[in-house]
């Protein structure tokens, strides 16, 4: 959480609170997140550096809040701060919380409270924007990373591209945007496809729909289903970590490239059809050399674009998927 | 709802209220119910019966309660009738009924109101009870009867078997269960997980998991991915009415057979392998030349066990599938 919205928020990061690391800066931490920002041990010593919110920089299986983080919470909250939380323990049900920010007149935003949302209408089926859903090998593998590089990419060749946030990070980076995985399960696909209808509204051409999850996570992947059915998506970008090779928390594998993409399309193929048009991988963690075998081999398994797009920028592989992209529009007729 | 708890509740039901059928039973209307049950054009006539609940007969898409409704249960709430209602719009939360009910002492019990789910855990993976998932190839097509009638079958060779209720009429009829359409997202799979471990802790040794949804409903399909993986099914039993060709409100073709068993079986490999044991066809409307010719494509197009469970009873399709069920130990091993 703290990592996506130091690297890609429109809002500065004035400070980071570990006490683990107090004293550095992130970046000699966490080079490839490219912040100066200074690292303290305390609220207390992050008033210094004027910060107008306190994010809780954290999103655990579960969404539970630590115990540890409460001190800090009202610390910011007799501070004026605004808490900005993406858990599913909304801190604006915590009595002790509320009632600190009605008494320092200041506010919590629960990222992850969702509004409420229709079934699923249809009505992302006649949407003119292209829409391009990244799908992963499993959860946190990369695709909120993929969807921000593409959009940034998009927009650097001149196309009214829109990041869509499906999840907390996403929806603290870009402002906007509904939790599909705290949404009432019979609505998820609708809250999908208002998210999807909104990116239209706001008259962009290419939408860039976060994906959640992965297909064969047995804790998330209806949230997957429901945005790959909901989102109707026009085009599906695969996301995998190299690292990983069984699904985080459970002992089942990851799927093969091959088995990936067949079982995203198939499924897409029964409602409205999308294709895989790239694999974006996440070889955080190889060196380059080992990066590059990751790469080719993706490249020859699947016979699709295949890049890092943090590794080597998202330049190139969105010129290489934009083909495409643009025969899609097929799909509309 | 009204059709699924007449049939099948261990509640009497002793009256309908339904003023266009008023003074008529409920066998003159729909006779495969097989009740004697007088119907009465309102909840005064009703009274009569000596009714202690009123039932909110009905499950409509999205769940709310139509305006025409509220004078019923309020006139209900005066007579000191429980109110049970299964919509998605939590009657407890309407603060005119929960007002009544507090006055005239009595209570609302919203079946829909899921408890607080974990996160699935893989616990259900080492359940011992054999787990039947019916899965459908629409919503509505009859899988919560098809479970109800297996489980009686199961009952009468002396199986300990249970039905485990997961949408709001299975949990009026059974008295227990969760409907996962209403679980967040992110808990879905944990939800199932917990039903089909109550189902063990209660000491049955084969659970008939009542399913939800179809795999290519766009509204529904995250439910059915969550029972699918949460409730680790060891075999499945497909659904299907035969007279539906399209998905429910939506311009989705209905899948073939083939289609429909290669979608299912590929997901659960992914996870924890699963088959279809047999085909549970409903072929209401049709008549009995027709029903035959159904049940007969479709054991000829699948090469299973195949048969309408309401039409011809469970015995026979139970009877062929038992062997299936049997061999689904090593799965476990």
């Amino acid at each position: 959480m703290a990592h996506g919205v130091i690297a890609y928020s429109s809002d500065t990061v004035v400070a980071v609170v570990d006490p683990d690391h107090a004293g550095k800066r992130v970046r000699d931490v966490l080079p490839y997140l490219g912040s100066d920002a200074p690292i303290v041990a305390s609220i207390d010593d992050g008033l210094a550096f004027a910060p107008t919110s306190l994010l809780v920089g954290i999103a655990p299986a579960g969404g539970k809040l630590p115990e540890d983080f409460r001190a800090a919470i009202r610390a910011a909250l007799r501070a004026r701060l605004e808490i900005v939380s993406g858990l599913h323990a909304m801190l604006n049900d915590d009595p002790e919380f509320v009632a600190l920010a009605n008494e320092h007149d200041t506010r919590i935003w629960d990222l992850r409270l969702p509004p409420a949302a229709p079934l699923f209408s249809g009505a992302a089926w006649d949407v003119k924007a292209k829409i391009v859903l990244t799908v992963g090998s499993d959860a946190a593998v990369g695709k909120m990373t993929a969807s921000l590089e593409l959009t940034r990419a998009a927009r650097q060749r001149g196309v009214d591209a829109a990041f869509v946030p499906t999840g907390q990070i996403g929806i603290a980076i870009a402002g906007w945007g509904t939790a599909i995985d705290r949404v009432v399960a019979d609505f998820a696909p609708g809250a999908a496809e208002q998210l999807v209808l909104e990116g239209e509204h706001r008259g962009h051409d290419l939408l860039f729909l976060e994906g959640q999850g992965g297909i064969n996570n047995p804790a998330f992947a209806p949230v997957t289903l429901a945005l790959l059915y909901g989102g109707a998506p026009d085009a599906l970008v695969l996301v995998h970590a190299v690292e990983r090779t069984r699904i985080e928390d459970y002992d089942v594998p990851i799927l093969s490239y091959r088995a990936l993409i067949r079982t995203y399309e198939a499924l897409c193929a029964t409602v409205k059809p999308a294709r895989v048009v790239g694999i974006a991988l996440n070889t955080r963690g190889c060196d380059d050399e080992r990066a590059r075998a990751e790469i080719e081999r993706a490249r020859t398994e699947t016979g699709l674009p295949c890049d890092d797009l943090v590794r080597n920028g998202p330049h190139a592989f969105y010129d290489a998927i934009a083909p495409a992209l643009a025969k899609t529009e097929v799909l509309h007729a």
